[in-house]
């Protein structure tokens, strides 16, 4: 997760609507596939130049054409052919942008963050994912090649469920659906990680838990910066009478709506927990010090004194009486027992033995 | 309680209105109760298979079906019978979900938490129980066998109050009031456990205090989380006009919704509670670990230099005057004393004797 | 101030409207005592059954019943007689209930806490009262003997001010100024102990001063959860229109309004109050500490090195030429003399003398 | 600025209406200053009887009364001439009234905090300032001589501005500015002290600096009392249509708006000020104590060691072969130094040199 | 960035709308730059005096009229010309004013502040600029030369984008969105300083570290004071209909909306972070002192208890007989060699070695 702020400063001084890629270019390439069907029809080609499949007259057919890699000209084209507004292209071309749903009218522009734990890195990965719901067809914008829709695509090519039956707004649905099912995965993700920092601050505490919670507060922060807005974005395109949203869907969006709340309602939780498992870290660092100072201490107030009495009697006065005394050392050995016993009374009454 | 992310990753990919169990499956077997009932009538039965019951032609009867066990078979039936919408089947195997009323137009979804203190093993168990709320007919489903129902069974059978002479929504009613009876005692087991941490952190306050401490924090959390959105259920429940929720019986409902708002106040105090609690027990580690200081330096600021004093004595030079005067020993135990005095007065002064 | 939860839990499982006393019975006797009263015409009575004093026909006369404890029997008789709804009878035997204004069509319940110093015992008491205000009658129901009230009896008796004038509305209103009145006692109740804790912080800073602290922020806590809820109460009762509210007396009922602010406001800087006084305690504790480290460290740090310097002409090697020097012990005496100025002048540079 | 719960707790039990003065008398006499004025025509008067000046019949003329002093039979003759309400003759006797902005129809009430530097104290006074504002005349009651208003007087009587032109409303509008700038000047004020405090931590921390936070901290909290509401109050002033308060006059107060709306925003920035000064002591009070352990630590840890080699050395054993080494003494120190210069390194190492 | 309190005191007692500039004056110069454009035709001048410009009679050319230096008497003369309200000529000399929008009807005012980063200073410089939008003119104020202004006046001159083509609201729309990208240059350089400041907390730990913490706090503060508002006032364009500006730019608008929301969620997120930081430097402080203790304590508790035997063996009894055993120094030795063992082994066991 980049932490970084945004360079959202590149765009500074050019007209809106400049199409100009704000943040990592991820890959240079630009894979186009388009998916036509309906619930008698499937067909998936792989056209080489986007303007093939940009035709959707056939108003009986639904199209899906999807996009990775995002490549200016060809964004361009399809703002041309399908005259989409030109702060839509811009925004689709900011990887920077906050998930958010836009009505033009004609179409809907629709973007959010497809988060993924990838399993051989053991890290979490952000792409953006932007989309263009019209009549009859959906447009989607991935940074790179690899996504977690290929559930959809066999359940558009098997012919499973509603999705072949219904238009592309459930289609739109099924995708965000399937993105925010893989927010639970980072979540189990997540809390595996706060599982093992819990179980170091319990076996090990070692200073390097307290990064570790560090790190982990500022992904659940940035974690929760992609679902807060996405939820109030699906909330809005409840209530809003969107174009080209069926009202018999919006059923679907409110069970997506209900699973974001669950996960914000889990990151709080979790970042109550690693608020507690600190605490909790401060807690054992100040208890360890509190037996290093007792420690300290019991051994130094039993030997002090008796060092003390050991140093009189290694003073070299010729007048010294007790030195003449034939039990003088036994006595002053009883004299220091005595006071180390005192001591260890004192301590236990205390209750730092 | 649990304290696990849920594992609702299960169904990623899934079609919506898949359905799959979703958390800890509790029991495999499905025990199935059907209640007929009318001011005049009573009938209990156990089917053995759901169709039997699901029969709610006579608008004179009412019907409570209680199915104990998520049995995915028959919950599929239930659909198919009574017509549900398969969003509302997969909520109810969803165990995880968050407390709600839904309006489907023909009837209404209802699902909470069911909290009780299991009073051998001294733990707090969470069951979700969902509900169907038809014309005349309720259905209620639970992980488990075993609930908090009893009471009302009893005034069913034994035609107590107004129970049998109202329809559904009353015994709707009366069951939600009792599970929110129950949050009670689970508050009380809760504050017993408080006022035993207290007494810890004042008589006995061991590092353990704080692991408590943070193990009643992610209770009352876990706690709240069931109750909140129960709180805001219900005030939906009575602001709009749900089909089958009688205007007369809105009074018994906002009577739960006080109690809600009740318990969620106490979960506010016992938190500040146990905050304070903590503080407690930091100062009182932290006022431990300054007498401990104040004890090591009393002891070694008096005798340090007394030693000092007797080390000097105890050199060898061959020309030391004061070693042949006839009382330097005792000239010199005199300063010891006196400067011990000083250095006694001095603490004194400082008030840290 | 009772911090323990409330015993709802006993009333678990009955059906509503059942009378059962929530909360610490305080008296068993129940004293009845009605007054009737318009401009004109006052008569008090004490009867020993209160159907006696249920009938409110002569809509030219006012009627205040009021009742000292609450007996289960009485309640219900009245319940009978006026025709009460059962919910609203259980409320007035709860004590724990929280302050509330409820519409019942017919009367008005209204409930709210009457807070008390009681001078001898040095403590404050917490009881609840329960107003009933229908046509031309008012019922108070209180835990027990001992109330607030004896100024508006007074002034019903000797006709002073408006309120023999106004209707039961009105006396409601009184009633209600004057428990609120009372609340500002209690605030400088509270407030002569925050001075004092304040005193024992500046002056005599013990380890109890964080018992007081936390003592008074739970005193507060309960006294906000008497007040706010309250306040809420008195504003829904200003702009929903009620029975027998009349219009001209909602100045007064904004009035005593106006005094709840003040009084949560008082509230927040007192807790403000008392969080800064434990700042303070809390510095003064680590200021203590840090000059006892500093002492410590002084006198260690001066006499350990000559400690070490005693203790090397204090070893018996044949071959010590210092030893034999005739003024060795003298030079010892002013090395050992310069090394301590030295560490003298450097605690006085670093600020520590 | 008094920190005092407000003794509002006199008036217990007293019909609403009795107009008893809440708060510290601050002076027994009573100055009445009356002008008459419109764009033509300024006279002032100093009444000896506040009756001689209350005939406002002409509607050509504005009157401005002042009273400085609140006494009793003045208001109750005010009140009784004019038809005031009892309650806001009574909150007039209120000293301790918040903020707040009144509509009774007739006339507004309006009262505010006038706070003001007394430069030769050096401390911040508070005083309440009340005003009633009618078709043509302004009433303003003081606790006592002395006030902001001398520009308004000056601009009155030389005719400076639109002061003369417009209405009673303006005059309120004027008046109520000078209050507002005033703020400033102690915002200025407190602001000078935090950067005294500021200095002090920097350079001289002595314990006193918590204390100075502390009470700066209380300062903010009771100058914010005094801004918040009022900022409330003129926000109702421009939403609802008062009475007497010209449409084009709204603009002045929003501008009055912005400047409260500006002072709540310093006056967080400076308790954010503060709470960061706290921090930046504490933080340094904790780095003093550090170095204080080091140096210590150091010390006694080279020479602990060296004490125990020259103890070991000092020991009467007949039998201790190093003892007659010829070189032996010198051995000793070359080993002495070789510990010190190995415990140096490590610190050296360990960044504590 | 300045922290000081803003000297609006200065205007106290001035009629409203008095001239006076607040805030301290950054130039003593007017320069006044006049661009008069449409698609066709451009023009730019420098006219030495204000009135030469005003004449915005043809409502085919748009101009832009731009003020460099709050000379008050060009304000005047510009106020006098186009009949300007006086309190938005007070705003305009009031470099501490608050960003806001405000309808006067005839024209809307707009102040904001251009916060840029000055690069040979590596500072922040903050600097008031106002607009004022009339039906084909826009007036713009600036506190001193030198602006983020010249990539527009490019596009002016060039006629590139809609700039030429659209009105002075789209040019006002220009200038803001410029102003709004130089705030994210702002935050990265922000974000680089909490990056150093984050690298010396894990590297060089020193107490500057916090006074950089706070220092960066404070600019964060200073800047969100700078950005809140102005969202709150461009929401408010949005949303209320205001003359001037046309329905179609509204999309613009809300797209400099939604950078404002980003940047504010980024300053958020930085203060979050510095917090984590702050708290990482506390950890590591506090860890740093533990292991000072812990070789403290280490060194002493094994060091103490073996000089406390040699002292023993150095008293100078007549009769000690372990003195005279021929092995006694090496049986001495053997058990300050197992004492230090048990010692060492004890300290494995508590883990701090």
């Amino acid at each position: 997760m980049i932490n970084q702020v945004d360079k959202i400063s590149q765009k500074k001084g050019l007209p809106p609507g400049s199409l100009i890629h704000v943040g990592k270019v991820k890959t240079k390439s630009c894979i186009i596939t388009s998916i036509s069907y309906n619930a008698d029809f499937y067909e998936q080609k792989l056209p080489s130049d986007i303007e093939e499949c940009l035709n959707f007259d056939d108003l009986k057919l639904f199209h899906w054409i999807n996009i990775d890699g995002l490549h200016i000209e060809t964004i361009k084209k399809i703002g041309q052919k399908l005259d989409l507004h030109p702060l839509l292209l811009e925004d689709i071309l900011n990887t920077k942008h906050r998930p958010q749903v836009e009505d033009y009218g004609e179409y809907i522009f629709f973007t959010l963050k497809m988060v993924q734990v990838l399993p051989k890195k053991n890290i979490i990965d952000l792409e953006q994912v932007s989309f263009v719901l019209g009549k009859n067809w959906l447009l989607s914008f991935q940074e790179q090649p690899g996504d977690v829709f290929n559930d959809i695509r066999t359940r558009l090519k098997e012919n499973k469920g509603l999705i072949r039956k219904s238009g592309t707004d459930y289609l739109l649905y099924s995708l965000t659906d399937i993105i925010v099912d893989n927010y639970f995965l980072v979540t189990e993700f997540i809390n595996d990680k706060i599982i093992d920092v819990e179980e170091n601050v319990l076996h090990n505490p070692t200073e390097e838990v307290s990064f570790d919670i560090q790190k982990l507060k500022r992904v659940l922060l940035q974690f929760r910066k992609s679902i807060v807005p996405l939820r109030e974005a699906i909330s809005s395109l409840q209530k809003n009478e969107l174009p080209h949203i069926k009202k018999h869907t919006l059923r679907y969006w409110r069970d997506v709506y209900e699973h974001l709340i669950h996960l914000t309602e889990n990151i709080e939780s979790q970042r109550d927990l690693l608020s507690s498992i600190l605490d909790l870290y401060l807690s054992g660092v100040s208890n360890k010090m509190n037996q290093v100072m007792k420690v300290l201490t019991i051994i130094a107030t039993i030997f002090i004194p008796l060092t003390f009495i050991a140093g009189v009697y290694g003073m070299n006065f010729e007048n010294m009486p007790e030195l003449k005394w034939k039990y003088g050392y036994f006595a002053v050995w009883i004299i220091m027992i005595i006071v180390a016993i005192i001591m260890i009374l004192y301590f236990k009454r205390k209750k730092w033995l």
